[in-house]
């Protein structure tokens, strides 16, 4: 099956998988001094990074899906792929492995100052959420939000929570008082940029 | 950076990720009646489908990582990648968690009928395999010897061995016997086709 992007958006550029940005939707604008324009994805690809150097955690980018109808191969150069097309991820976008914890997030910015509009999250995401929960992985979301220059680790039970109410036809954002109140702040820094790793610990607490 | 395909290999068609199948290169051919022409990685497929419907596991493939260079946006339908280039993966095929333990692997077929040709692992997939078990993930690779029928759980200290023994100059390959006597042969089964996890304790066990 082939698919728009999922609810029908167009493919947002990220840095690592787009090199040619004058035929792609324009980046986002700077949107603070302290985050310097990079998307949250940046700033989560720099962490593992660091992790990863450090051999702190093993945690990785999933591509995104592709369906590939056409490749060309030219004499003397790389195979060209002619004609795909974006699917819809049945998973989250990160996940791996830390000191044995099976490790698994979805990352979102949001503009806005007051709450996390849940349409930013897909139906597919928290099913596979709730699987690794039973599994006994561990399961978040990173949520920035980009005006206020905040991070939060949102524990899968709170987003759960969140998206059960919406279903019942209740609220359809989670409000920043609730991410103040129930979730873990991250404060940014130079390098690990986000350092999520450090609440994962209380995450655990919390489960057990 | 744009690579070809790993080792120069054209891209080889992935009955999920090609649709069209007179634009690239045919398919193999039927090897036996009991695989009926299936990859290796169909079988594994089938076999995570069957672990995410019995909630037995929740294991994903990693999609192919391509570079996007060009993408158009035909009104009314689907956006098209018009131009899009194969990346070398930093990681393995597939990962995912059961009952708490991080699992990592990689799938290999080989036609050979006496050992298995350590030029189908690439450096990075070994180095990635060293840090996962460093974090106390569980990494192993399925090897199956098609003209055999046979199926294989290789532990990552199995492979890492034969690796080094390759790098300082040793045999290039891993013997039959080196599988029949220190890894874990899987019987292929209707449903789950290849039941991997059947073998996990055991690799556990290994480690501690």
């Amino acid at each position: 099956m082939v698919f728009n992007y999922p609810n029908g958006k167009r493919f947002r550029p990220r840095t690592n998988e787009i090199t040619n940005e004058k035929n792609v939707v324009k980046k986002e604008k700077d949107l603070s001094f302290s985050n310097r324009g990079k998307t949250l994805e940046d700033e989560i690809n720099e962490t593992n990074i660091y992790y990863l150097n450090q051999q702190k955690a093993i945690i990785h980018k999933k591509p995104v899906p592709v369906q590939i109808v056409k490749v060309e191969y030219p004499s003397r150069s790389a195979a060209v792929i002619r004609e795909a097309y974006f699917r819809t991820p049945s998973t989250t976008d990160y996940n791996g492995v830390w000191n044995g914890y099976y490790i698994d997030f979805e990352a979102k910015e949001t503009e806005n100052k007051t709450s996390f509009p849940l349409k930013n999250i897909h139906q597919h995401q928290v099913t596979h959420m709730k699987q690794v929960t039973n599994q006994k992985g561990i399961a978040f979301m990173i949520v920035r939000f980009s005006s206020l220059d905040r991070y939060f680790v949102v524990p899968f039970d709170i987003l759960c929570e969140a998206w059960t109410t919406m279903e019942q036809g209740g609220r359809k954002s989670i409000p920043l008082k609730v991410f103040e109140t129930k979730t873990f702040e991250i404060t940014p820094g130079y390098n690990p940029r986000i350092d999520y790793l450090s609440v994962i610990p209380n995450l655990i607490a919390n489960e057990e």
